[in-house]
């Protein structure tokens, strides 16, 4: 019927009521099955799921087996599946570059701030975590189904592709504070990993930036990094 | 020997070897015991809290059962104990108020967030997470260490100790936009629960205030909220 997610499945899973509309409302071409539980209290919230599912003719499947496999500790009692999507990022946007991220939740809870401040091109350079990873889904809030996303093999790759754009690595390192840098568009901001940051090869490309912060913390952590990154560039049209 | 953790304990843990050296450097006093696996290898770091033990009398046992109760999952070698320590907010300076936080990762991050920006004074409206629990001290990377903090039963408690004060409630209902607001000192940035946010009463403390963003999300994840507020209100500071 279903199997644990794994990265090289077709498809990935929306976990829970309000992220299932969100993936019916934004991505309902991609949707193969809903899931619902016995337990399931049949609100207005999962009227609106089954309308959607009989107008487009999507199997609505009750099966609690599903949810044992799929949600295990989670307090969850709809699953939609959908088919995994490709959205290049666009050329004239502005960027987030994310070099070897490797925790789910941080990368879904970067692209909800990302998609709140209307940044909606995100480039991921390998190793990195799985965007599809149900995790990544849900601690995005469905903002994924709003993203353009595209993987790179090496950063290299991404300036080929991607050239003309003024980068803006947040290094420890960097020279210039993030308040005081003037950012051009079209930018890329660009951050490391988790544990590691940017190598310092970083140092070479465009203005690296810091957020300067006290010395009782190593660092930032990197949902927060990003965000505050983020905040502080597109401020001035969230008025 | 020890058990699984629980808020009426009156010891809490660090997993981990640096969490552990920063509860040794800053917490000294509360230590009670120390706790190494058998496949801990003895490294530097290692041969510092070896010498810090011992110098301290700090017992320093080796012991495997203790990580299968403390962190099943966790890769973590060294653990920590120590005694849970009561740290008074200052009424001169500026705080945080969480209302009714209820992720220990979360409130962990946004101790990280805070001692990063040298806001080391957090006060948490009850009901609300433990802040001893470990995988708070965890997330908060050992900030915990540098923070003062103080449960309350309720607002109004918090505002009759500690009058005198600027409060910024942060509500999607607030009228002003966080970077047009002048901030004074002492402040008090009030942020609400992960998922209620504040109640509508905050509208009637001080000067309610929104980080406006897109209508592609409800709402900012909050450690990402409080630390966007944090940096805007500090920035000035770090230059």
């Amino acid at each position: 019927m279903v199997k644990r997610y794994k990265k090289d499945l077709d498809v990935s899973y929306t976990l829970g009521m309000t992220l299932t509309i969100e993936l019916l409302k934004y991505k309902l071409e991609y949707v193969t099955r809903i899931f619902i539980h016995s337990k399931l209290i049949k609100n207005d919230a999962y009227l609106y799921i089954e309308e959607v599912c009989k107008k487009n003719k999507i199997p609505l499947i009750q099966n609690d087996k599903v949810f044992n496999i799929l949600a295990q500790k989670e307090n969850c009692f709809v699953i939609g599946e959908f088919n995994k999507f490709k959205a290049d990022v666009n050329k004239e946007k502005n960027h987030i570059v994310l070099v070897n991220p490797s925790n789910a939740g941080n990368l879904g809870t970067i692209i909800r701030t990302m998609v709140g401040f209307n940044l909606k091109d995100l480039v991921i350079i390998s190793p990195a975590v799985d965007i599809y990873d149900p995790k990544c889904v849900r601690a995005s809030m469905g903002a994924l189904f709003h993203l353009n996303f595209q993987y790179f093999e090496n950063f290299q790759d991404y300036t080929k592709e991607y050239d003309s754009r003024y980068y803006y690595p947040f290094m420890l390192q960097a020279s210039r504070n993030l308040n005081e840098v003037e950012i051009k568009e079209p930018y890329s901001l660009i951050f490391g990993n988790e544990a590691t940051g940017l190598d310092l090869k970083y140092l070479d490309y465009g203005q690296s930036v810091i957020i300067k912060h006290s010395e009782n913390i190593d660092s930032l952590n990197l949902p927060i990094a990003v965000s505050i990154g983020i905040y502080e560039v597109t401020k001035e049209k969230f008025k």
